[in-house]
């Protein structure tokens, strides 16, 4: 494999510059946010290159990087398989252990603009029980339109991770899978949304997990949820901002 | 609808200047006491600008902004049916989705000065259950004088919201009510006050709900709760800054 | 009462000075510890100023003010009945709602060079249930020497709630009392002792809750703790910082 | 003895610059991590003088100190008995409580490069019922490779507590050790490692507290943690940086 950076188009560059320095920043959240200790977590954004997805790139975090010292220059620049791009900064590090899953899901999700993986303490709780977080509570309904849903365990190591994710959202309302003795994989139109959705299932992880501790929890019927879902992806939000 | 500014007198200009200023800062409350995530929660504060109360304005936040952005220019100034007021600084962007709720209460109850809203952890859990939170512990005494009360299941969308808000709250000593299934709303005399009970509400949520998680707790007799509420009501603090 | 400061000896003045320092900057300590919401809680400390501890004085917040806001200056000097000093700095204030307690305190307890009071989270969640927190954890024999003692329940105004700290803690080891349905109060050889002994009562109330919501926790036999007590009053820290 | 620093190489006086800076520095992570309150906890680090294990020197913090006021300075170099090099800087100072169990522990494991004690919530809390944190969760696997053990009652003074932290973990994938009534120990190849540790069991301890508490967990196969332990311990992070 040449050692050369390929020659993308000043379009391309200009993306790739771009996400580079929003997936470098928005790790910052994750840390802001509480949902992170150490190195663990990831984020990482699509580059669209043209009109067929299948040959988009996407940026992720280098593997055991203190969050300090995270910048766009060492976020790495990867093919839909993966692989660190030759030549293109940051390349000669390894990038995220998590790397494969985000790939999968790049290659089978065209609409996905951005992944998020943490293992936030309340999200990670649900996932060691197996046991999907029930929509008792409006803001859940707004985001995510129902039940944040369990994905199957999977080792790390090839693209089971990637597939149990990709099987789980598919046709699901809910941007957040939490896979089982793992934890949160969140996904979105793009990166910032991605983040947060991880913010989010973290925040409703904790809440339902205390509502249900001290007691039976109300149910919210399906036509109220359905309607808080609808309403909020299409009115919140400035409309410059909004999420799809 | 004209896209002119309206002229105020000077003393109104004023007034708004203060109450933006005032609702931007104390946005930032609502981050440092751990009472909201990402762009939720929302504090609005009441403009008055002469002998009729329903002749009030009110200045809320925009919807779906980053806490980090809020300012006094990007504030929205609102008539109490919920419009920003054209040609006023922030008009040309959605107030929060909250707004008509807001604005509900400031026409129903002309002596709230300050309004807000949060999803705080603890407090929606018990509003997950539907349960009023006990009044077992003296600073809730102080501060609320009594159990805090459920407001009714109401879709956001209307109306049911801020009338929830209304009837629970009317003739109650609590400045807060947890609204089933959504979470906490506050009033004050004025936004600072409402934005205390909004913290003070999280935090005898966050004390009582571990109070009871152990084990049975010890009621206060109802006239040390009227003794602690009556004396705190009109003695704490210094006389520059009581709350009433 | 004559609106003129009192003339004490330089000797007198530099300990004034050094103390409202002193209890300014600790109130920090509250915040940073996570002790304290709004305006709640208090440090004081005792200044000598003779041979007659009965002649003492000592310096407190004043009620209602941000912790933003405090500076050595307005701290409030008061006499051993609570009642500020007329013209010094800070007295045209209201002093702290707790002084009361904190004065009866120092009256009948010579020794003591500091008091803290707080609501913090889970002091006050044993104290709603009047439970004492049994000692399970070295720490808390090292500091403690065993259980954190519930005081009785008493009303604020009058000296219930300093003659309920008196009684528990004369004679007993611990430095921490939990005023039933209320929260903890400290006491220390300096101002300094006191707000450690506050940083420490939470951790320990918090740490035991947790291990002890889990299942059952073993005891530390009374010979071992009474081992860590004796070791950790004589020998813990740097001898010109010790605590006795 | 003497109270003339000893002569180094200018090799052992580099190296025991770089653990001075080290130590110090990592002091900073305890508090970021929130496992310490006060002066609590307590990070030392192995300098390596020779061929001869047993010739070793280790850098530990002062007793008593405020995290604030830790520097490389007074951090304070000890002989594997645990005493304070006369005339080096520092010296004149107490180390920390706990200094003879860090020392007892480098005399034999001389494979440890770095020792940490702390008193994190949810570990202690564990600790507090003589409970081993199960492996339920992935990162449990990758980073202990089984459950985190439970190490004897041991009272401070003598040999007891190194003595059982070396019992405990010789042989043991786990490099954290919870003594019983007491908290974690952790160990590592160098400094930062044992502090990764230290940040990796309590947010276990927390995830698998909260996760238990809700209903029974999945447990993960045996085969699947082998797996996961193994790749993370010869894959994860960058060449330069590895771990093991």
């Amino acid at each position: 494999m040449s050692n050369e950076a390929p020659a993308f188009t000043p379009e391309v560059d200009a993306t790739i510059a771009a996400v580079r320095a929003e997936v470098a920043a928005l790790h910052g959240e994750l840390v802001r946010n509480g949902l992170v200790v150490w190195t663990g977590g990831n984020v990482s954004g699509r580059v669209r290159v043209g009109d067929d997805p299948g040959a988009d790139l996407f940026v992720i975090k280098p593997s055991g990087v203190s969050y300090d010292d995270l910048t766009p220059e060492n976020m790495i620049l990867c093919d839909l398989e993966g692989n660190a791009i030759p030549g293109t900064p940051g390349s000669e590090r390894s990038p995220s252990s998590d790397t494969a899953a985000h790939a999968y899901v790049y290659r089978h999700m065209p609409d996905v603009g951005g992944v998020v993986h943490t293992h936030s303490t309340f999200a990670v709780a649900w996932a060691a029980r197996g046991e999907e977080i029930p929509c008792v509570i409006t803001a859940m309904a707004d985001e995510f339109g129902g039940p944040i849903p369990i994905g199957p365990f999977a080792i790390i190591g090839d693209d089971s991770i990637g597939r149990g994710i990709v099987q789980t959202l598919t046709g699901h309302r809910s941007r957040a899978v939490l896979m089982q003795n793992h934890g949160p994989f969140t996904i979105g139109v793009n990166t910032k949304d991605a983040v947060k959705a991880a913010v989010m299932v973290e925040d409703v992880a904790r809440t339902v997990h205390y509502a249900r501790e001290a007691g039976p929890m109300i149910p919210i019927p399906q036509d109220a949820i359905d309607s808080l879902y609808n309403r909020y992806q299409n009115v919140y939000g400035q409309s410059e901002d909004t999420r799809r």
